[in-house]
């Protein structure tokens, strides 16, 4: 299929990038080291790897990036990479010559469940990133939502619990507190704290979200019982989000949700059942898995690039 | 100025009517009763403001209607008129020959505020109307959201606390059980079961969210505190959604919020300002009063109908 934009992810240990077609599908991967505190030689990096992979071409450029990233390409805040009010895309039209689209990392993945994922099929979605924090994306009537700045889609920021738990956002009570890899994390710690619990976990140094996953897969009632948990409060940030936009289907991806997701996501369907309006005369939207996995911010990129 | 479309607001008890010009301008309301219980007169009612606000013509009808309404104008839930299940746009098509459109009765004030009113310099703005409950509606990159089935922009079911107050939907926590009409009656009615306060509201039998309103414009500081505590659930329920589309503006309306709003305002601006994601980075949303007061709904569904 013919190559429509080459989508770069970058991350805050490496970039991936990748010539990608309008069906999502892309022949191999390029991978590089992400350059830290540097815009410049970020800058040349995404250069590099679009003449690598585009020689001489004019395929635009789809690029995302953790972060808050404003609607002409400023990174106004990119602490994985450690830039911060950079032009980011201005910088790289102009080394290029090629359109440039610069986007959030999970607004991008969004993008890419919708296009060619889990949310192909329809016109409404919303996702869920569970990872390190909680991101998110908003499609509505078949647009990615960007809002005034481009902030959009801060879906872990969405409050579960005014005076809740501390969010490294600063704010109290987020989404991102109770459903992210790192809650997940801390959750497990603390409930080990109650030395009646019996779990394969107890030991475990340090304890990780991944640990937590594993354990679960494998078995372990309690680890099931933490991304339970965690399933609930995300169907209680998820309620909120179906009855602000009835979306018809709410994506779930991220490294925290992947293997955990048998855990997690029956929870979230029981509480979004319990809390959305019109109970009886809708049925709740679907809650789904990811389906692009990590490829999703890439391809994603891409396909908004050539949008 | 042109008439573009007519407009109607039906209400629970009555309607309103009005050819509607482009900048939301109209020369004089038509009043009727709301019939209730009764679909075909309902139908009947509006075809009969329309005969006569624009005889032999062809102008389009918006209408508002508060319930759960979906896309195609079926009224899926109108408990204010007690009708369900009902084509109300179909049948209107049928028996007018004119272009029809059906919304819920708070998003097209939204798109009223959104086109003439308090919004009428934004792309992206999100609207709460603070009555009797709390509705809302939502519009990005110039577009209202509909959603799926037509259910979006149900921001009074936004929930500020999992677990927390009993709310008329059948959930918990949602929004509309903190800054609602009747929200803010039942909440003064429980905080003076403590006898230490001093208020001029003790006694008033029954009390209801007006008095409370009224109380609060002639100087009561309990009144005003508790105006101050749905400011600030409003903040909670804003900061979500400010979180999840980054509206430019954040329009509060709606009877319970018209005068009392210099009571509630200050306070959902303050929660907001520490609860939205990229604080420093960008100035929180302007939260102002809606402009266009108990005609948002008959402008909105006329310029949507003509949109």
């Amino acid at each position: 299929m013919e190559p429509v934009a080459i989508g770069v992810d970058i991350g805050g240990t490496k970039m991936v990038a990748a010539v990608v077609a309008a069906d999502g599908g892309f022949p191999e991967r390029l991978r590089r080291p992400s350059p830290r505190l540097d815009a410049g030689a970020l800058v040349d990096a995404v250069v590099d790897v679009a003449r690598e992979l585009d020689p001489g071409g004019e395929l635009p450029v789809g690029v995302g990036i953790a972060g808050i990233i404003e609607g002409d390409g400023v990174v106004r805040y990119g602490p994985n990479i450690g830039i911060e009010n950079f032009p980011f895309g201005a910088r790289l039209i102009e080394a290029t010559g090629r359109h440039v689209v610069i986007g959030n990392d999970a607004n991008v993945a969004m993008w890419g469940e919708f296009r060619v994922g889990a949310a192909r099929d329809a016109d409404d979605a919303v996702m869920f990133t569970l990872g390190t924090g909680v991101g998110g994306g908003v499609v509505t009537a078949g647009r990615l939502v960007l809002g005034r700045h481009g902030y959009a889609g801060e879906l872990g920021h969405v409050v579960v619990e005014q005076g809740g738990r501390p969010c490294p956002c600063g704010s109290f009570g987020c989404l991102e507190a109770y459903a992210s890899g790192t809650a997940i994390e801390f959750r497990a710690r603390r409930r080990l704290l109650d030395l009646s619990i019996d779990s394969s976990l107890r030991g475990v140094q340090p304890l990780t979200g991944k640990d937590v996953t594993t354990a679960a897969v494998e078995g372990d009632d309690f680890a099931r019982d933490v991304l339970a948990e965690a399933g609930t409060w995300l169907g209680v940030g998820a309620a909120s989000v179906v009855n602000a936009l009835d979306p018809a289907v709410v994506v779930v991806g991220g490294g925290a949700a992947s293997e955990g997701a048998p855990y997690i996501l029956p929870a979230t369907r029981r509480m979004l059942g319990e809390r959305i309006m019109g109970r009886g005369l809708r049925e709740p939207p679907a809650v789904v898995e990811a389906e692009l996995g990590d490829d999703a911010g890439l391809i994603g990129a891409a396909l908004l690039a050539a949008a």
